[in-house]
């Protein structure tokens, strides 16, 4: 591949991602609203661009033969917040891919998109959405885009259904880890796929706990290496008794699933993607 | 009940429900952009409203128990001009509905949220999306809006997925016909069973060649009395030559389904529902 | 036929089965464990006997072809009372039935088999159990009682999931009716089906709002042809609203799927059967 | 349509086809291996030709819109006997038909390609073959050849796996009965159908004891009027118990489930074409 | 966790369990009908108790927080010989947990609750019931015992369907050995599981040959070590020629498929749980 | 075991497996239609036989325990070229075995049984067929061939699919690969297994993108042990582009998918046998 296109770079997953992106195409453009984003890796330019701007994205997307779709707004609040990035960003994205001849989009979208299901149901990946948020929303908004273009256009796109890539600090995270070498490993496996046609797959680690079923994709050829259970004796040492009757201790969408809609007021959460917005 | 509310009321199967909605309240409140909508049933009152509006929408639904949801931009065209209507519109008639305490929403979804799926598949009211158009894009949204609000907030909602409520003019149509009288027994049965959750319907009479099933939401009691098959012999005697490598013939979308994205450029289809844009 | 022995038959539907029961076979052994039951019809005959004790069982069923089983502690109670009607008396009926060489078994089973299961659960007849009370579970250990002797023994049997046998005076009835009718339809075709196996089936009518589905026991032929729906304008009238909150009114078991465990303290339900205790 | 061809004229369920056949087309070409069937009816023309013959069937074909392929050897019988007419014949009737760019085949398949599963598995149109004869062999392998033609060369072709087109005389029939009105709907909805791709039917009355399942091809507006449960109280009364540990009762192919392979031995049987072989 | 109970501590499987177990509690009550088990380990102590009287189950169990329940009548044999162990203490554990707030039962499940579904299905932890024995009956009266306080009372339970825990001797057992490690880490992980609401594990090794589905319950976490292919060579060279038509051979079950129900009359067999009675 | 038959030896996987069989056997019977194919191992034996001759076949499997058939024109070509070894020669095989009273088939099938079917379906052992060729077609007649005479005769039979055992020089094939030693591996538990009733299993190593699901046939203990992955950098480096559009990147049967029907034309393709034709 010769250039490839990466959203949200000054993000938390985005920020990770530059360096091993570098490794796969001959020139990686990043990209984010803000500035600059300090030094550069060998391989790397940086555009600034806004994803609410589809003059932004069609500049920035021209020339690229895939791009790596992590920006968004990262957290859950309310819908007018989320609509410019998250939405419509998700619309340029797209459009502007169809428009330039992009072979391809890897999209970083979340298991909040499905959050409201019961870890119970080891859900696949053709489960119908139950979001759990307004950023899960979102999520399904960006699926269902991929599903468009790629049944009429032939835009090909793979959506990494994210559960969470972050430090194993709670026992949901048991089952929900993804660790930063398997993300890499499976935006790699959605870029050097022959074929992707409209694609779902779930980033999670080989954890024991893991509580999703990525079957359906097995031809992508992601296995993750990683496993949670390294955490396991610390973490349950030290958690509070869990409530079988909390939402949030028993979907799929962790504290997600019991939050407020709109406004999470929550100091942490295991969010995926992280647009600085300044 | 008291209040019901009724948006896309100057459309073209708003103006059709008017009359059979009041009977089934005290009051009905209908709504539409334009000024006014001529005279009004006994029982009807008009308040002129933007769905683009939140404080609009928060007007007119006030006081009310349950809001019949028709109005949209009805037909496919280009992504910026649904949004308004479409989608932020979607996302203030939920929003103010759970602000006001409405109890439940009766939406008029589209067999074009899943139009790509092969007629070859017997599709159920639980099959994932896969919109053909921007419309369908839309429906998908306010389905997933539905299941979010109901998850989190317990405001019910129907989602009458209705596939051609219009004259029988192509062989399609003997398939995918919803006549006037099964449209609005199936509004009644949203209305009166006594809970609904989330839920997702097929607006389709008692067809012959209806192609889709209804039977997980059996319990809605839906059950259309009326059959395209009385017109098949017409149509199919002068039918042009069905094409099966034609997406538009072998999906159920139809003509959605082989439609440019963003702008049908069609004289007629069978569109569901219709706001009087000025 | 030649003989055919009806249990419970001083209950209430067992009452009411005894007439057409007497139309197909030559004789037709009531039995309940009361001393008599009054006046016979042309082809009946009475035998006291307890449910809970083997000799008796062993001499009611002799020389009889199948058994039609009614006979339980038709209520919610503590599961010390139901220990001996529901539970041993079902392993007698089996036991017997397999060691006196009789063909088959059918048996008055219950929803509250299966009554935990969400009404937005189009249920079929290989649902997992789940069930509501303590009469529920007695009606899985015998559903599970006849899965074993047909394995083993090649004993027959039919089990009819009736929903609610009685007038239709609530909402949730207007799905769940099964009209006396199509209860002796239900057993006729039981009995007259050439081979049953080990199957499951509904006893529910033609209702618009039925929430169940047979089409796995197509092969029995029943075809019910009552309709609660004639009764729905004037009960959903005087209808107190419904709480989508309250398993009773979401759930397949109804005022089951609420009741306190054990004890239902309710003055009137629908339950199926209804064996005499004196 | 022009021209139609019908394959097995003379035999029994092609000669009953034959004259509502002239009524779907300007021309109907029958054929069968015997030199002449007698008198035509308006608009029908006959050519003798053998099914194992290819110069035979483009003969036959030549010119032709589709093809109703009735013709076969029509009981079970040795493999070497069934090689010529039933395979090979059915290889001639798809490689003519694309040579000749047919546009549909409508096959007369059979129960007896799923024959062996039991009556208890309620199988829908797209269950895994499963052949209880030669005979049923037979038409497994015509049902992949049209599958096959269909994905490479867009030859449509609908399999009508009919179960019993006969007269009722057996309790299995009261299921499994197809009358000779509702034969000639299927066969003409097959016909006028505007796309069906590659789709399988079973060739079943409305019988209230049906034991499968057409749920999946509902888009062919196939609607079965007749009803076997008018013979059933003759026929049950009369009937010899069935054995609820022979397959031949237990099984969807009846007496073919239990025959021995290759050499029926049977009297009568409900087989479904009958190719005159002299 | 501070109080953990055993019951069948005196049994095969429960004195393996005492050790590990006082391992993951404060304080282990071991129970059992014997007067004493002998030495007991450090944190453990023991209280005599008879499964079939609440009485005795209410005073074992108090103040505990989980109770492994391994207690029954660990062989096939007359139903009224498992009445009293087997449902009865049963359903004296669970009523006895709910009365004293104990947060979940983990309870010893089997194979033979499934036991007569062919291993040519590869059955998941939702199949429907389909006992091989009275002792097959009991465990599926105590998971719907648990499904039912699950649904109504909120107590927790997993049901570890355990195949064959005991040394590998024959070619069933390269499928169904669960090893000594892997039955105590499964009944670890039923433990500490955060939540379980109502679950059903099978307990299996990680054999090549293992032929049951676990992933429903991914989220458990259960991850086994061992694997019987280790013996396949030895068993395999000195092993009976097996009988296809044999129901042992060819069920889950194995030789509890094959046995005359209620008295096994076998020298030995892969049972699970093994309380002594005196 | 004591005799053994292995048809096809001359072909390319045939000549590979000779000498793994010695292994499993007393006496291994080699046939192919060579009149000789040199130098023998110990235990071997050849016998020259025409798989389209009944009587060869009689004469090759006589005194035989099992065979395992990979005998077939190697190649997609026209239909009558494959009628006599492919078709008629598996009828043959299957015919002599029961006659002969051998216990099992272990039948060389293929992934072109199925490969029309999207890889983006992971497909699992029950899938329907969807054959790419004549050469699938066969392989699915086979199949039908050997359900038909399991459950008329009780004549065992394994279906391997095998997907690619060749070199991997394709992308396609970093999923499809089976080494030559997993394909030892599989071969082997189709004989040893104690039963396999009728079974299909998929022939593919432990590619982490292998796109088919054998956990339906898990008891048969197919564990590969061999993964593609290795060759993936270099084969993906050089790699021309795939096609999202084109049949053969996007189906299970790759170039099969798209090669033209009955003359393949191609020089190289991952075929599974080989009898050579002199």
């Amino acid at each position: 591949m010769k250039k490839l296109v990466l959203t949200g770079a000054a993000g938390r997953l985005g920020s990770y991602l530059r360096e091993p992106l570098t490794q796969l195409c001959d020139e990686l453009v990043s990209t984010d609203i803000a500035d600059d984003i300090g030094t550069l890796y060998a391989g790397e330019s940086y555009m600034s661009g806004d994803l609410a701007s589809m003059d932004d994205m069609m500049r920035v997307l021209d020339g690229a033969d895939m791009v790596v779709h992590m920006g968004a707004y990262a957290d859950e609040g309310p819908f007018e917040k989320l609509l410019g990035p998250n939405f419509v960003g998700a619309y340029n994205i797209w459009e502007a891919s169809h428009r330039l001849g992009l072979k391809r989009v890897i999209y970083g979208s979340s298991i909040h998109a499905v959050g409201m299901h019961p870890k119970s149901d080891f859900i696949d990946t053709n489960v119908a959405h139950r979001p759990d948020t307004f950023y899960g929303l979102a999520k399904c908004f960006a699926e269902d885009l991929g599903s468009l273009y790629w049944d009429k256009h032939g835009l090909e796109s793979v959506h990494m259904r994210i559960l969470s890539c972050a430090q194993v600090t709670s026992p949901r995270a048991l089952g929900s880890w993804l660790s930063y070498d398997d993300l890499i490993q499976l935006v790699t496996r959605c870029i050097d796929s022959p074929t992707v046609g409209f694609s779902v797959v779930y980033g999670v680690s080989d954890n024991d706990r893991a509580p999703v079923d990525n079957s359906q994709v097995n031809f992508l050829g992601y296995r993750p290496k990683d496993n949670a259970e390294q955490f396991a004796a610390d973490i349950l040492a030290n958690a509070e008794p869990a409530n079988p009757q909390d939402v949030g201790d028993m979907c799929h969408g962790g504290p997600f699933a019991s939050v407020a809609l709109g406004n999470s007021g929550m100091a942490t959460m295991d969010i995926v993607d992280d647009t600085k917005k300044t």
